[in-house]
């Protein structure tokens, strides 16, 4: 691939797990000289932290990062210029969030959704396909499930660009290339 | 998308949960002027009449709604006519109601396929793929995604267009667009 | 799809459990007049011994059959020749083998990947994808999952010609068709 253009629109980054989905979408935004990486992940413990910092570090010098477990709406509001890029990293792990501390995840998802027609430059958010194995067993993966679906659809309608990558290699779902 | 043309051949349309792959198998039957939806799903319990009911209500008068939660081959055979456009929606939650109720599977399968052999109009199936995650502990999971994955196979290859459905948007795998 | 023409490059296949990935592989392969398949599922019981017999009945005689649960590097090595196609089924289950006997992934992985490397001749690799479902509720499955996209990653960044394949039909995400 070579995205040599940088692309002034939203971004939706879709894959599983060691999809290299986030390797994708920060190839994207490195075509913009500006960018601020917004991180959902908690640093819930110092395991954490560390891994945190370690990813910071490998992203390297040239990005800003935020740290957004939650008041995700706010962060894109905050950051959101026309000259820089926003890299959201990822809805997923949001979403885990917003059911962990029992958030209303409708009126979330609402406030991402408005924050997101109004940011002002470009924006790629990265979300995860979660809906493609068997019904989980369990209640709470089932909703989460269900969620995470209507998440990724709702912010798909929004986003001019969607990708899907599996094993590193993006399939471009909507939008142009 | 603008699927402005009816199309009159069988479509299959695959996603994972929340997808977006009913809304968009619906999206094709509405080129059609009649339709009749098949669902699969059994009116086990209060909860699922209520959102049954609901569902059909949301779909419109303009829809005729069969229940065949085990005798699909048979509904699709009364129902088809050259003019009418069948929508069965899902094939997986039929596999499940077969498993369930201990049918056997093979025979169903090649009963289903006999009817689709002979459909005289439009029919479209909407289907689950749940292969794409972890290999499931317990042995009936395993086992109905064996059958799972080959019922989508069957009915993939006697399909003249298939689509796979992620975050509401379809990817054209077979046939004409 | 019509594969007239036999490919001499690095082929990976990758798809859901009972997704048709294996029959969709043989098919490439079988564009070639030579073939060694070269299966990583182990002999642990005699189901399997039945299982890999009735398989290797059924591709026929003019395959030649290696099994390498474990040393696939070392098997890619000494079957790669310029006119024989080397159809590995699958890179997955070898990777389960190597977590069950304690092996070393990262040197492992390292190994097949420089062997793929010097291959003189066609080579195919199939591959599950596991990362689309739910995270797994146990550890060791997560450790699975995480190697399996890593592994999956770095063979596709190598390889010249990248399939997904859902219900039997494939979609090219790299390389000539």
């Amino acid at each position: 691939m070579n995205m040599i253009e940088p692309y002034f629109g939203i971004t939706l980054v879709l894959g599983g797990a060691r999809s290299g989905k986030s390797t994708f979408a920060e190839s994207l935004a490195r075509c913009h000289s500006q960018r601020v990486y917004i991180a959902t992940a908690e640093r819930v413990d110092d395991e954490m932290a560390h891994r945190i910092e370690a990813h910071r570090r490998q992203r390297g010098a040239d990005w800003r990062t935020v740290e957004a477990p939650i008041d995700l709406a706010e962060a894109i509001r905050q950051e959101s210029t026309p000259n820089i890029c926003l890299l959201v990293d990822c809805l997923t792990v949001w979403l885990g969030n917003l059911m962990h501390y029992g958030r209303e995840i409708d009126t979330a998802q609402d406030a991402l959704l408005d924050a997101l027609t109004e940011v002002s430059g470009p924006a790629i958010l990265v979300a995860n396909e979660v809906g493609l194995g068997i019904v989980p067993d369990n209640a709470v993966a089932r909703t989460f499930r269900d969620h995470a679906g209507r998440l990724n659809q709702a912010v798909a309608r929004l986003a001019e660009r969607v990708y899907f990558v599996a094993a590193g290699l993006p399939v471009l779902l909507k939008g142009p290339a």
